[in-house]
């Protein structure tokens, strides 16, 4: 992606930013609803989103839903608050451990009833969490007539790095079409607090967890590995030749690629008509 | 649709119920899973589609998951129950109260914090009930590596008469691409007990509650109407014409359908590369 990325660097980045926010504004226009619902993690993809739809609407338009865990750092809700208050927009701060514990007790000895051991209990309690963090979302979205704002990146879209119905789970993606490393270029330009920009990427699903050590890739080599595959559709090996990169690691990413379009399709039924 | 009625009546109904039971099989195998999870409500489509599940996979391979309120009538429960011994499948009971209470008070204060007046608190508590079973589905399918079948059928899906992520959250959906009236010819083929096949559909999310009423129509001229203006693209006068019924009832579903689209699709990204 060397081309790919300078062309980016050189791109105005204010066009991109009006791309988004007029995106936002049509789509707000076009749901007939009094404004938005977003999650704010104090990471780089909500704060650049949220960042975006200030730009679009009003602040009272705008509602940020700030939801730690007992593992959430400190940090990330101060930063969370900081967008919130830089924008001027209205955020609550729920906590959702006191959601999470009734359902796991419920669910899990059902669960384990059926079967004494689990496939993947730490997949079941992760997407558990975004489910949760949904619900909250669009019980606000709901209540207040409202859209739900997504803050997927197209990096997490194509490898599937996220909970289907759960941060999945939103109504308009503004920064779906940007890879993470164009999120950050975007982010500086709007001027997102450097700190925030600066972080070390995570989902936020355990203490300590982060982004890169759980795909086992830098985002920088997985946006050109991606950018190569999907948007050139170039050959396995040419990747990994021209990335000077193994083909295993080419093939591990492409299996991620295909083992996640089920998540971003509706469901599918068979034809009977 | 009085041609495609009898189209259907005519047709072989074993064929569609071969069709769907392939289709079944295939999504699982697909994915790889080891069986599927799916939500049984005692009332027709969730039976139907159990009983189809049935015909594709082994028994153990299918878990029922009943998950009553206390709005619930006994006898839903009990037809549910019935389904899942009639196929010998296993099955769960978990009352879901538990989990929305907590839910409520900690979404509602907020709520009410930052506005006083609910848009539609009735809404959001409906779509938070149905969240919640998708949820516990996911939960189970996770843990124990397996899909979620969903039970929409092609009416509901059309007019959108589901919650987004919440019981449309699913991973495949056999009986979408039937119309509730063939639902119910395809149940009584398959020998889905009588006693479910005539109760009135309801989609449980408050006592006394029947889809009819709440839709304002019958499903025998809902469907027919769907099949001119989705399948047959009538214009709209045609179809009141051909009908006997009156333009503003035709125009009122053709809302429902033009307002539901978003429900179906992917969340929209804008074109920034």
């Amino acid at each position: 992606m060397q081309e790919e990325t300078n062309n980016i660097l050189q791109r105005d980045q204010e066009k991109i930013a009006k791309k988004i926010s007029k995106f936002i504004a049509d789509k707000w226009k076009e749901s007939q609803t009094s404004g938005v619902v977003i999650g704010l993690s104090g990471g780089l993809d909500s704060s650049t989103t949220a960042y975006l739809c200030a730009r679009s609407l009003k602040n009272d338009q705008i509602l940020g839903i700030i939801m730690p865990t007992v593992t959430t750092p400190d940090e990330d809700i101060e930063d969370a608050i900081t967008v919130a208050e830089a924008l001027g927009i209205e955020y609550e701060i729920i906590h959702v451990d006191d959601l999470i514990a009734p359902f796991k007790d419920l669910c899990i000895h059902a669960a384990q009833k059926k079967q004494g051991t689990s496939h993947n209990r730490e997949l079941a309690n992760a997407n558990l969490k975004a489910r949760i963090r949904m619900m909250i979302l669009y019980y606000h979205a709901n209540d207040l007539n409202r859209l739900v704002v997504g803050t997927g990146n197209r990096t997490e879209l194509l490898v599937g790095y996220f909970t289907k119905y759960g941060d999945g789970g939103v109504d308009i993606l503004p920064i779906g079409d940007l890879y993470k490393t164009d999120v950050r270029l975007l982010a500086s330009h709007i001027e997102v607090p450097e700190g925030i920009i600066k972080k070390p990427p995570t989902a936020g699903l355990w203490a300590g967890q982060t982004d890169e050590e759980e795909l086992g890739i830098k985002y920088g080599l997985l946006d050109k590995m991606l950018c190569l595959m999907v948007d050139k559709k170039m050959e396995d090996m040419d990747i990994a030749q021209k990335l000077g990169i193994s083909i295993e690691e080419v093939l591990r990413i492409r299996a991620k690629v295909n083992s996640s379009t089920h998540k971003l399709k509706p469901a599918p039924s068979p034809e009977t008509i």
